[in-house]
């Protein structure tokens, strides 16, 4: 391999929120979103001049490491995207799969606010991430409309899986509205592997101090049972 | 330095086009930029498959590495965007500057096409590329409208940057039609130092064969000379 341009990267930041496990975590940040992830600065990187001007921008970028990919699995030129089905194989650079030859994921967020906390200094609170709790944050961004922005842009394949969304129904009740709110968008995204299709099947994820049973159907995700943790 | 979860990558491609130099890039990609960029692979990267797909997107991202900036000036908290005249200090993760604690540029870009070159194999045309010639890439992802796109985002202090551009007015005829439209797009940005405003002074780049001369007022960049190399 040639070394040449090798480039060694440190996080800056890491990502807190209440996806504690990589299943269930929704595959590309959405519009919407609900689901708020704390982004909190490592201590060399605590600088409150390094955000100024930050609080002008609605949108930042985020690029980060998949850090949960198992070390063994190298980056394969073909993947099956998921939301395919699991049986389409598409290029590795077609795809925003995490085994790529460099595991960087890429997620535009919405900056909700910057918050000081007593431990950490100033902190942003970013709605959308689509980024486990503990993922290393290697650059932050700000969005910039006039460059950054094709709502027009062709998705290819992905174009088929962009309103893919199953109804959430409640067989219990749920905590509180705001984890309702934050489960209903999680679940509708059906976060289960995409080759399973067994409605019978009770799958289990963990959000926040919560862990959740559901059971997913051709029509809905169905909420069993919620057990505070 | 913590060196938990540092990252090393490596280069997937390379950007080759006609800037030889960082003086007189665009300093943001573009819609509408004629402005084109050829990705070539690594040979470790030359793999057909790995691209299966991507001709169904129309925008592609594209992480790439500063690796023209100088050696030894570190990232610092605060820079001066040279489009506000350099008298303004914004954090560093409030602008794309190239300075950063990980010099990773991002830049959305128009496939233009996927073209088999005889020694090369596969590469991608894009155009909008904000990138000089020999820029290593790390990562090429579909461009998603439905994640990546916020049309309204806000643009913070970049907002006042947007429009900006000055007419370029032709001294002497363009080479060829095509010349004449790249040079349009890159002089319009003004591509000077900020601080400096020296309507009798006379600046040169480089862009393919050609050394381009050229001065610049407040109302327009006046092309004087361009000589073939």
């Amino acid at each position: 391999m040639n070394e040449d341009n090798q480039l060694t990267i440190t996080p800056i930041a890491y990502a807190r929120n209440g996806f504690s496990q990589k299943f269930g975590i929704p595959r590309q940040s959405r519009e919407g979103s609900v689901l708020l992830t704390r982004i909190v600065f490592e201590p060399e990187f605590r600088v409150r001049e390094a955000l100024r001007g930050i609080e002008g921008y609605s949108h930042l970028w985020l690029i980060w490491g998949f850090h949960q990919n198992r070390p063994m699995e190298k980056w394969s030129p073909t993947v099956r995207p998921p939301r395919l089905g699991g049986n389409s194989r598409e290029g590795v650079f077609a795809t925003r799969s995490p085994y790529r030859p460099n595991p960087l994921g890429l997620s535009s967020v919405r900056l909700a606010r910057v918050e000081e906390t007593p431990h950490e200094g100033l902190t942003l609170l970013v709605a959308g991430a689509d980024l486990m709790d503990g993922t290393p944050i290697y650059d932050i961004k700000p969005y910039l409309s006039f460059s950054d922005a094709h709502p027009d842009a062709q998705n290819g394949f992905a174009e088929a899986t962009k309103d893919f969304r199953l109804p959430v129904r409640w067989g219990v009740p749920a905590p509180d509205i705001e984890t309702q709110m934050a489960l209903e968008e999680i679940l509708s995204q059906k976060p289960v592997p995409a080759y399973q299709d067994a409605p019978e099947r009770i799958y289990g994820l963990e959000y926040n101090h919560f862990e959740v049973h559901f059971s997913v159907s051709d029509e809905a995700v169905t909420v069993l049972r919620i057990i505070e943790k």
